[in-house]
């Protein structure tokens, strides 16, 4: 039979857990375990904080997305909102809330996919908290990073004139979500290339996020987790401009326009609406225009494709054969999809 | 018919959340609204940080835990973590997973209640995350507060000899839980003396956890979230030393005690035992005493009693009529009470 988080007790899972960790970089100084973590703030920086909670039935399914990846979004989805602020993560902590029914593998494997991915980008676990649930599985995380006081992107810095850019490619978080849910993830694993892998472990693009903003090369960013359209419309509101986008210019991912096309999809309208990207939309100054392709050279690749350009007079216009249509914000319905 | 917040779209209950919230401090830049917030470190301190989580059915019953009881209490555990370490509130962040059913007015109070406490304590709430869920309400807070890096309390410090002391009384959470269930809260508020106020309503024992870090009174420290008899022996744990207790000078509060003789019940094993109490337990050195008189005299008339003494050998003992048993800590079962 298999043994699941609910023939343990509370300590016995919490010792697991910490078993999974790394040892704690020095400026922890007092890690998981006492009834709060003792942590060095950082010098000459502010703090950026953010929180982001995943639930089983709304943001994921577990008939598709595996608890390793299940860990690894639940982390991703934090660093990307740090990612557009301009900060390097520092520390995060875990809430997980479990049904009884949770085989423990897969909670090991949960803490497994958030250890990886916090190891990669150098961000602590310093403190958690396990609950059983009567209902669905919920992972809740808080992160912290660290930027510069005059290095802090915004979503508000945006000014006429300005190219608008987003990184690497559109719409395959929504088609790999679509062909999981067609599919299911198989040994879907993180190295393989195929939209469901954008899917289930997407990359935030910290290193892009800390080149914006140490250049000075982008005056406003945001990330792209609620999908593009909803991004234009923030950046556009917060810095109280409009944006022109060329729809003709997306960085559409093949794989993903194959999807929807083979489906009779519009195109364009899915890669404007579909959330799970975790991309970077940004403002550039065409006067940074320098600073921007000395930060693209460390990108390690990532591609950064200009896709229009902020106007004085407020609203998003997407051109696309020949016609400009506004952009709302989607209406995301609190009570169901 | 009542409106829900599954009437409402996500924007629109953010909108509701913020329009409730107190001005930030000017350490917070920039406050909730963008893909982070924006906070200035404490200048010359360290951080603890700390979560928490509430989950209907688990830890509370909307059945008689008003609204902004269950936001106060989500705030409250996390700042009696805080206190337990010497630190002073700061920031916090606020999660909650809610049934599309859940009254808007219920939301409302909800967040009211976090924030009434919040204000209190100068805690300032700069992120937070709104998800419906297909299950229980769960709210999550994770907070920081600032403490000198010298200051720190922790669970480590206790030496033989020292005595050990409690805040407040005890079996008043455990006693008022009851009640509620056997009774509801009616319309029980913050101002009332029940025992039913004392679990509804937990005030965390920030000013006396503060005073015991800045005057050195206390060489180790925690708060009673889990019970007398789990603190105990965590305490004794991490600080490699045994505790030896005298029962009959357990602060037990007169009302619990009439409630938990009236149904004939084991008042000692209760007081022990019972959870949500959110009182502090520290040990302090004989020669220290008069820090803890100066540190007694600020804490607007909380008292501090001494029940027992840290011992060389490990483990904890309860003296009682004669005897002396041996405290181990609570089975908590991770998959039902």
């Amino acid at each position: 039979m298999t043994e699941a988080v609910g023939d343990c007790s509370e300590r016995t899972l919490i010792a697991r857990l910490r078993g999974r960790l790394d040892a704690p970089p020095s400026f922890v100084r007092i890690g998981p375990g006492d009834d709060a973590a003792i942590v060095e703030p950082p010098r000459n920086f502010v703090e950026a904080v953010t929180t982001d909670v995943c639930v089983e039935g709304v943001h994921f399914d577990r008939a598709f997305v595996p608890p390793n990846a299940i860990g690894h979004r639940a982390l991703a989805v934090n660093l990307s909102d740090l990612a557009a602020m301009g900060a390097a993560p520092r520390i995060a902590t875990l809430s997980i809330v479990m049904p009884p029914a949770l085989p423990l593998a897969d909670f090991d494997a949960i803490v497994d996919g958030f250890t990886a991915l916090a190891r990669e980008h150098r961000a602590a676990l310093v403190g958690g908290n396990l609950s059983r649930s009567p209902g669905p599985l919920v992972v809740d995380v808080a992160a912290i990073g660290a930027v510069h006081g005059r290095k802090v992107l915004t979503r508000a810095g945006a000014r006429p004139g300005d190219y608008v850019y987003v990184s690497g490619s559109l719409g395959a978080g929504r088609a790999g979500l679509a062909r999981c849910r067609a599919s299911g993830h198989g040994d879907i694993g993180q190295d393989a290339v195929d939209v469901r892998t954008r899917y289930l472990w997407p990359r935030p693009r910290v290193r892009l996020g800390l080149l914006l903003g140490r250049t000075g090369a982008a005056t406003a960013c945001m990330d792209l987790s609620d999908g593009l359209a909803d991004g234009l419309v923030q950046l556009a509101e917060a810095s109280g401009r409009g944006i022109r986008v060329d729809g003709s210019l997306l960085p559409i991912d093949p794989e993903a326009r194959q999807w929807f096309e083979s489906r009779g999809e519009d195109v364009l309208q899915r890669a404007l609406a579909g959330g799970d990207d975790y991309e970077l939309l940004f403002t550039v100054s065409p006067r940074r225009l320098g600073r921007l392709r000395a930060a693209a050279r460390l990108t390690h690749g990532l591609s950064l494709t200009r896709i229009g350009q902020v106007t004085a007079t407020p609203g998003v216009l997407v051109e696309s054969g020949g016609t400009a249509n506004p952009v709302t914000a989607g209406y995301s319905h609190f009570g169901r999809d």
